[in-house]
């Protein structure tokens, strides 16, 4: 996707220096700086301190992590398999919501362990995490393609700017390119229908102001800034159309994951007969959870809600405290959005779990 | 209430020097400042500006609005009804919700009307702003007396510390003492009962970050602030027993205008079965208004959404902006909850509409 003028990816692997690329969401909207990961260390670090975040890119991120540990592994690390199983498990335990963390490194073991040679398996993991990389852009652009036909279907009817709520950030920069809930969007823009994004700020982290806002800013997408507090509010007043958000994980049942405060959002959504759909792709479906009670939630440090980072009117960026000292807090990164309040799941196969309307 | 172990008021009239002193809360949690407010204009001022909100407070202020406007009348002001009617106006234009800002307005005009010369005038209006004074001050103790029944019957049952959610700060601050929505909760400290209130951050303007987390951290209350998309997770896991907001105008059928985001937490609670109260004194109950979609919602700066204020690390009161430049943001004040969600309303003088259960 384009940022003045220039298209990125999220992620890539460059060959004359075979090191791992990512932009540092951190420092977004305020400053762009792409961040080179060298091992898996950098990895694990990069997925913990979501420099990268958002399922999908946190499943390409930890593929390059296998990578880039058969890259360093030596005799001094002791037993091949040993030392794998440790990276992987470390790996895994980066970040404990999101299944396309634990499906690319499962992935990766898998496909290194068909061949037997280091230098064989260091080949394998290089080109499958290039693989789960390419499949990833394919399934957003995909994703894109179905999820535009809904908006077109609404487009068809009005005849009027097609108006979308996010949550969160689902876009391009959640995954490699395009995005899972901002893809219908930027399909439909191609497509030239109107349409126009609400934003949801998403305290605590704020992912809405700082990078979904950053992304269609600079893919010049009409869109408008609101508090996490008022989607009900233009639900209930026609000024929403539809809702598409991102998921972290899936559940047998249909129940989805995603960032804390989606539920509520759907729940509106629902009282106000507005169609509430999930872009993901089908690695996102962890089948081994029956329902979303057992999904593990992520708590995240109580300072996220303190405080807030942003730039001061002298263009540096600082963080400032909003409470009292000595205020506690609790900081939940997902909910579970009930399977009866969704309308359907995008995917990259198509629309699944649809409701009758 | 209790800061620092003084007790204050919100706002007060000095008799020696016969200026009316309110607490500037566009300063707190950082910062405690008195500030008088000395003509009318200082009053509107202080109502648009929200130096006091929280529609008891609005109603109050407003009250001493009229009282300094007769005190500085003269004949230069041209005809004194004239005068007062221009006065009223601008005064209730200053917030558009909140009911009780023309209910107190109207009230001190009616009371002025009943007499006849300027000098009579003044007592006259002087001695109504200080009933609605201790009037509210009195409601708020019943509304305590009242919601803290409900509080000890849940205790009854469980024996544990009751969960109680809020919105925004409808606690003393958002009064002259007590509150509304916190009253109940003050006075079941009082009598004894463990209670744990999760402060929902209340974004744009951080009210509950900023003044409920202030109240309660200087009362003692146990208390866990959170951020506004939280709530939904929490009444899923059985972690809220009740919920109490504030109100700024209710409708004749029962509909309630309250700060952004309450109709999100009304759908959470009546999704997972949980009671959901609204506390205000029958001065916020709007007869002349059918339904809520009648009620007016303030819409303020894009601003609001797209910075916040809070102490930087060397304690410093600063602004940051989250969002790239050039952000549209859309920034409405309130939402309806629909009667339908709502468990019961705490007034003065009892529980009224109240659903069985």
């Amino acid at each position: 996707m384009r940022i003045e003028n220039k298209n990125y990816h999220t992620i890539w692997l460059e060959k004359a220096s075979d090191t791992v690329y990512v932009i540092d969401q951190r420092r977004l909207p305020h400053k762009f700086e792409i961040m080179p990961l060298r091992d898996v260390d950098d990895v694990t670090h990069a997925i913990q301190n979501m420099v990268v975040r958002g399922a999908p890119l946190i499943g390409v991120t930890a593929s390059y992590g296998i990578y880039l540990a058969i890259k360093h592994y030596s005799i001094l690390n002791g037993n091949f398999n040993e030392y794998m199983a440790t990276v992987a498990n470390e790996l895994k335990a980066a970040r404990p919501t999101a299944v396309n963390l634990a499906w690319a490194v499962n992935r990766m073991l898998e496909a290194i362990e068909k061949v037997e040679d280091i230098a064989e398996k260091l080949d394998m993991a290089r080109d499958t995490a290039l693989n789960i990389e390419s499949e990833d852009i394919a399934n957003c652009e995909d994703i894109g393609r179905h999820g535009a036909e809904i908006i077109q279907a609404i487009y068809a009817q009005t005849r009027d700017t097609v108006n979308i709520l996010t949550h969160c950030n689902a876009g391009w920069l959640a995954a490699v390119d395009r995005g899972t809930a901002l893809a219908p969007v930027y399909k439909a823009r191609d497509m030239g229908i109107p349409v126009h994004v609400w934003v949801d700020e998403t305290r605590p982290r704020n992912q809405g102001a700082a990078l979904t806002a950053f992304e269609l800013l600079h893919e010049g997408i009409s869109h408008t800034l609101i508090a996490d507090n008022t989607g009900g509010h233009l639900m209930q007043n026609g000024m929403v159309d539809m809702v598409i958000t991102g998921a972290d994980r899936m559940a047998k049942n249909g129940d989805v994951a995603n960032k804390i405060g989606t539920y509520l959002k759907a729940l509106a959504a629902h009282d106000n007969n507005i169609p509430f759909y999930v872009a993901l792709p089908t690695s996102t479906i962890d089948n081994a959870i029956a329902s979303g009670k057992d999904i593990p939630i992520e708590e995240r440090g109580g300072s996220e809600v303190l405080c807030v980072s942003g730039i001061n009117k002298s263009g540096m960026l600082q963080e400032v405290c909003i409470a009292p000292n000595g205020t506690p807090a609790a900081n939940y990164g997902f909910d579970i959005t009930p399977a009866r309040l969704i309308t359907g799941i995008i995917t990259e196969r198509g629309i699944i779990m649809k409701k009758k309307s």
